[in-house]
């Protein structure tokens, strides 16, 4: 396989964004990420979304996204795994290349939520419609059981799920692309409404639109690119049963686990190695399963680590430095890409205000409904 | 790259299936495919699927078919580019096994279409929204603009369309998979009821329900599996405007062309090579613009093929002996996968009343919309 290289970036903000269609989304991120390259060279183009027919009436995104680019002839495949889109799609992408038979691919994410659907019925065909959504359950709820079977099993409490609502809105204050730029105190999240007991609104990413997008060459031409790329070095995917009553326990992510073992182990590294990562944060409860799954508080409690200051800016080992889903925003088909992007520009020293000293290795995490599918990729600087 | 070859496949019958749902079909055409494998072996899945969310109320299918088939845990992605998605599916596999990330990748396509949904308003998001459906064109109505272009340009009469409905079920007729499995008359043809002038009833496929899978190893240990593989000699894709007002000539497929042209060039053959193909007639005037689009009827009219014979089981280059998405049936998420399915088992020597004799090169041609998607495959005999 040939080594893959992050050579450049763009995204939209994320917010309700109704002056803007999908297409419209996506040309700007795109654009952004093509900025002063050749885009006639680009040989593919991949699209994470979830949900395009349902949101807004449109599939077969692939050539319409080509054609708003200017870019009409070029392959564009459309690729789906729910709020894991992004992820998957860049996983193809990253194939693409490492199999030579593709120069420069394009990978990019989009979702447009605003415009009228019903958000969460829509979201919910991520779910087992046969098994789970029949039965009524949507997303806060499912996360909501595991949110209660982590605080049975291992003694997390309510204050623990604040704390990462307020770690990632902290984070989010301090990035300009955010659809929340402002702190919430523990206080509010406590105060706040309960959505399905007990994840409160401020546990729960918001309804969003955005796109994001990034372009990858080959690693040994990345540098007629840019003086900084970023190395994929690892990619690692991974499903579950679709149903969370079939997992053996509700609150351990065995997919995530999985993907971020396959990940570790094609970037020949450990997690002790992992300066810093972007992980699923749909609720606040999903980060601390995901953290535990990628193994990411080595000594100390997963469900501790955004109290203690661990998982913070400043932190031994900063999580979530754009905000997360919570703050950022989560446009389900764009967050897997959006994540890379964070990643990218803190392993360049282009964070701004979220910068961290030194970063090097940086891990994304990106999943599924309730953690059915996960993808996990390993970045570098070189 | 490594070569990639397939090594095994497996579909259900096409038609109107009320009793299976989607998993039931894909768990058929994936279980079929993986007999006599060990399955734990299988490293990757890729889902060819157009709008499970809008048909039946299900996206996120990779987890869900994964777990499924008892391989839960294993990667799932689903590809969608509209009617190429089973094309855009296996390319995708194609690319994975290619590159040496994965050994054993499955590839399967699936739709379910008989479920309830308003099926011609479903298949209209793979057209654009903005500039096509708003306006109330659907996909008949595209493509009897493409048939009127065609003769006005071309001389092409209806009756032309009328032979390759007649030889397509003559095909069909052959196929015990096929969901018309009868033989239709010229007049029969000419004679049923209008859908969008010139396009009748038995000009256009049918709605169906199915599913199909191959599995994809590298070439190398192709004999592990199989005394006759068939390798994946060329892959090609490409796109065109969504909108079929934006082409120069509504009936010049340029996607198709320029997929055709990668994959032969990739394969290192001519279309004088290919022996027979399987190709896209979601309507018989789209058979006839892939046939010119492909290069495929060298010295004589593409409108006369079927007519004349040229593209007749029997004839010199034989076209759809599967019966073609016109008799055989077009689930469409399926169909760019039991296309392949078609020429591996015309390669093997294992098509029964339809084989080929001596076939040893074939093509395959899936597209999406009015052909602003399309993938070709190039398939051997090794």
């Amino acid at each position: 396989m040939r080594a893959v290289a992050v050579v450049s970036a763009g995204m939209t903000a994320f917010g309700e964004l109704w002056q803007s269609s999908l297409r419209d989304l996506f040309g700007d991120a795109a654009a952004a990420a093509l900025r002063g390259v050749d885009a006639m060279r680009v040989d593919s183009i991949y699209v994470g979304n979830m949900a395009g027919g349902q949101f807004v009436g449109q599939e077969h995104l692939g050539p319409l996204l080509a054609d708003q680019l200017g870019l009409r002839g070029v392959p564009a495949t459309r690729v789906e795994s729910a709020c894991a889109s992004g992820g998957a799609a860049l996983r193809c992408g990253f194939l693409e290349v490492a199999s030579g038979a593709s120069d420069m691919v394009l990978v990019a994410g989009v979702e447009k939520m605003t415009d009228g659907a019903d958000v969460t019925a829509v979201l919910a065909t991520a779910a087992d419609q046969e098994q789970e959504v029949y039965q009524g359950v949507t997303f806060p709820g499912l996360y909501a059981m595991i949110a209660r079977a982590h605080m049975h099993t291992r003694g997390t409490t309510e204050e623990d799920l604040h704390w990462v609502s307020v770690k990632n809105h902290r984070h989010g204050a301090l990035n300009p692309k955010a659809q929340f730029r402002r702190e919430v105190s523990l206080h509010d999240v406590a105060s706040s409404s309960l959505v399905a007991a007990p994840l409160r609104l401020l546990h729960c990413s918001p309804v969003s639109d955005g796109a994001a997008a990034v372009l990858l060459v080959p690693l040994e031409r990345a540098r007629e690119f840019t003086d900084k790329p970023v190395r994929i070095r690892g990619s690692g995917m991974a499903s579950s049963s679709l149903t969370l009553a079939e997992r053996a326990d509700p609150a351990v992510l065995d997919a995530v686990r999985a993907s971020g073992e396959r990940a570790y182990r094609m970037a020949g590294i450990t997690p002790r190695d992992v300066q810093l990562a972007e992980v699923h944060d749909c609720f606040s409860i999903a980060e601390i399963c995901v953290l535990e799954a990628l193994d990411l508080t080595a000594g100390v409690s997963a469900a501790e680590a955004a109290r203690t200051g661990y998982s913070a800016l400043g932190g031994e080992r900063p999580i979530n430095t754009s905000g997360g889903l919570k703050s950022k925003g989560h446009p389900v088909g764009a967050t897997g890409v959006a994540q890379v992007i964070e990643i990218f520009e803190q392993l360049r020293g282009e964070a701004g205000a979220r910068q961290v000293q030194g970063a090097s290795l940086g891990v994304t995490q990106n999943m599924g409904g309730s953690g059915a599918s996960s993808v996990v990729h390993v970045l570098e600087r070189v």
